[in-house]
């Protein structure tokens, strides 16, 4: 459906780069100093963030589920529970939620990771009781019977076929991370294989909703122009009359066996203009790297990836694009935001005239000799204001605000993590971030795409 | 315990030459000719295979369920359970079953593939009583307990570090099988991985023997010195004795979604001398390609990697180790003896002064005119006559003749299946031959591996 944003991962990736931090001066200060955090009795966390510069609240409910937790086999349900929850309940019935949105005119949205799913409305904020119970009621009554789900399942089989079926970018990363996660799921893609995608049934789609669609498995975000004391009664009005309907398992999943190879993924396609090259390495996730006592190595991860291919000031980029002209683009981020591990993420395109194989070995070559180099205090300020900013500036959409506290508490962290977050990368020392890059940009440990096209040369 | 052979992936690929021929000349043909096929009351099937040449018989029991049936998170219990048969029942405790086995000067062994588990000993006839005695026992009534447990936990994971993690070959080609299956329990090696059998339980020991070691998962085969009444009086006052313990669960493994990119994988090592390189292509075996209605594929591939890269009078040998003189070695073979799809893998090392990426183009380019080609009939009589002369000499084994049709009851396949193959082989038409090379010798269906010596250059 049209008025849904896609499975994304890559979202997962934005959010490391928009965290919210405490302490700003000026307005970003303003509107996030008021942050209030509590648990209704059921179980169901809730975050208020009051955001007065405006009358309108974004309103989110978000789950501990996404497509990592998926049963084996079924590969896509959490992104077909998500479309389903549009579908109604007796209550509100055929889509009436949503019809009620649009004739108020608010937005809203749902998105599924491998680590969450969440939905949200933005309304004028008379309209946030009647959002919060809308979302209560399809949280507990939704109604799914064949004739609601079968369709649905060609729904979500077209949006595979011209999402990714159809683009060979989205293949590639697909096989990517598919081919860099041996065991974890994080391998498979939120949308699903086709293969099971289409053998999800009825019953597939009822165990999964009754099984971590439950007010102790949800965390409800409001953001905009309420006070916590007006968001705590409506919530326990609405919210707070559901029952905990299950106890979600523990979310354990598979672990990685030590990994001793660089793998490489080749996709060629006569729909492939501009060659492509990806490598993604496995690094600590902010939540890994405090499970396993890595203190400031998640912070560290965001200055260094900022530092080698974090844009245009990026050592890779004045290097092999300004310099050298080898490459026409390169860039990177950090995927931090993940309940399990992390990765770090580099894509270049080459200049013409070189092969993927030469922009490959110059990539290489200039990330051995940043670690070998010395990042001055000028250069460390720098990109730390840099990091520090991109967060500030994202407080300027309410919903992005929402989306970091959602994102924080669906992956094992804290209301206090994300606050507490710029300070933290502040004490980040130049030695530091040159630590994490010689430990972890380790090839063995990582997955390299090329994306070219189906008239290329081949290899040397 | 030394006496016992590793997991291996490998021998299921040795099998798919040795498959028994009915109506071959001479004495092949006179101790399978009076092939029995029963099954006992409580689901066990029996397999005899006279062999009257000497005063010895083969006993060996499978059991349907290997690696590849193993829970999520339990590499390695299939293999692990197969180290802890040797370990004692109330009547036969602390390994008085080997001790007896050498005390009568007999052989006994065990393995564990992605598809079966098995136990054998070869010993003088009069002895058979006492082996289907001892084996039924420890069916029914191994003792599990931490004391037995813990140690050989820790054997297991010793084996796994001498045969793997200090085996660069070893290591390389379990990346290429995790890398070639994306969902697919084939990409998970048979041994294990480190990180999840150090895991393995007590508890998981206990509930994986409960629910597969049970008669009625089971198939007891007897070659050698007896006839099949004897052996049929003889199971039924043993095995015949065992009551079904469990309802093994279908063997329906995740599938894979479809493949769109060729996949590689790099190890460089300084235990490496010589490079080489391995490449498997998923193809159908003679199971899947039975059930999905490819009648003949199977055998057609069986010939077609004989042709290409099968031996010394293959295309591929010819051409680029005595012709072009690129490779010092090329070989390959069809892994088709399996419950899920197979591979077509080849492999290869470069002569000195060629690189591997030189070497595989060269490949690429010979298979490519390969397909072109025509097969005169007298090469395809020579290849025919090659590939049954194979198994008919792998017939002299009394073992191998066992392990035939051990693999193909635990495989999908039938004793009839085993003892038509040679009519079906012979049947085979050039045409179909290039037919089955053209569809299955897809890049996007394959894995490369390239194994190095940590000094080598990097790529061009």
């Amino acid at each position: 459906m049209k008025h849904r944003s896609p499975a994304v991962r890559l979202f997962a990736a934005l959010i490391a780069f928009t965290f919210l931090a405490a302490g700003l001066p000026g307005n970003a200060r303003a509107f996030v100093k008021d942050v209030a955090n509590f648990t209704l009795e059921n179980g169901m966390q809730v975050v208020v963030i009051p955001d007065h510069r405006a009358p309108v609240v974004t309103h989110m409910v978000w789950y501990r589920v996404g497509a990592a937790d998926e049963p084996l086999g079924q590969a896509g349900i959490a992104h077909f529970l998500e479309h389903l929850m549009f579908k109604g309940t007796p209550s509100n019935p055929n889509g009436s939620f949503s019809k009620y949105v649009a004739s108020v005119g608010g937005q809203e949205n749902a998105f599924t990771s491998s680590d969450y799913t969440a939905y949200f409305q933005r309304v004028a904020k008379e309209h946030l009781a009647d959002m919060m119970r809308l979302e209560a009621d399809r949280m507990e009554n939704l109604v799914l019977t064949k004739e609601v789900v079968d369709p649905e399942r060609d729904v979500i089989m077209e949006e595979r076929r011209s999402r990714t079926d159809n683009n060979p970018g989205a293949q590639l990363s697909e096989a990517l991370e598919a081919t860099l996660w041996f065991e974890h799921p994080y391998g498979r893609p939120v949308i699903g294989w086709m293969n099971e995608m289409e053998k999800l049934t009825l019953d597939d789609a009822i165990s999964y909703y009754d099984r971590y669609y439950t007010p102790n498995n949800a965390i409800l975000i409001v953001a905009g122009d309420v006070d916590a004391a007006e968001v705590k009664r409506l919530a326990e009005e609405t919210y707070g009359k559901l029952k905990r309907r299950a106890e979600p398992p523990p979310r354990v999943r598979p672990e990685e066996p030590v990994h001793r190879t660089h793998r490489m993924v080749r996709l060629e396609s006569p729909l492939v203009t501009q060659p492509s090259l990806t490598r993604s390495y496995v690094v600590p996730s902010y939540t890994t790297a405090d499970r396993e006592g890595l203190t400031g190595e998640a912070e560290a991860l965001d200055l260094f990836a900022e530092l080698l291919f974090g844009g245009s000031t990026s050592a890779l980029y004045q290097k092999l694009v300004v310099e050298d002209k080898l490459a026409v683009s390169i860039g990177g981020y950090y995927r931090g935001t993940m309940l399990d591990d992390g990765e770090l993420v580099l894509f270049a395109s080459p200049a013409p005239g070189t092969t993927l194989e030469q922009l490959e070995a110059a990539i290489d070559r200039e990330m051995a000799a940043f670690l070998k180099s010395e990042i001055t205090e000028e250069t460390l300020a720098r990109v730390k204001r840099s990091v520090i900013a991109t967060s500030v500036y994202a407080q300027d959409s309410q919903q992005t605000l929402a989306r970091v506290f959602g994102t924080a508490l669906t992956t094992g962290r804290t209301v206090d993590n994300v606050l507490t977050w710029t300070d933290r990368v502040r004490a980040v020392t130049a030695d530091e971030i040159l630590a994490v890059g010689l430990k972890y940009l380790d090839i063995n440990q990582a997955a390299t795409g090329y994306l070219l096209p189906a008239s290329a040369p081949s290899r040397s």
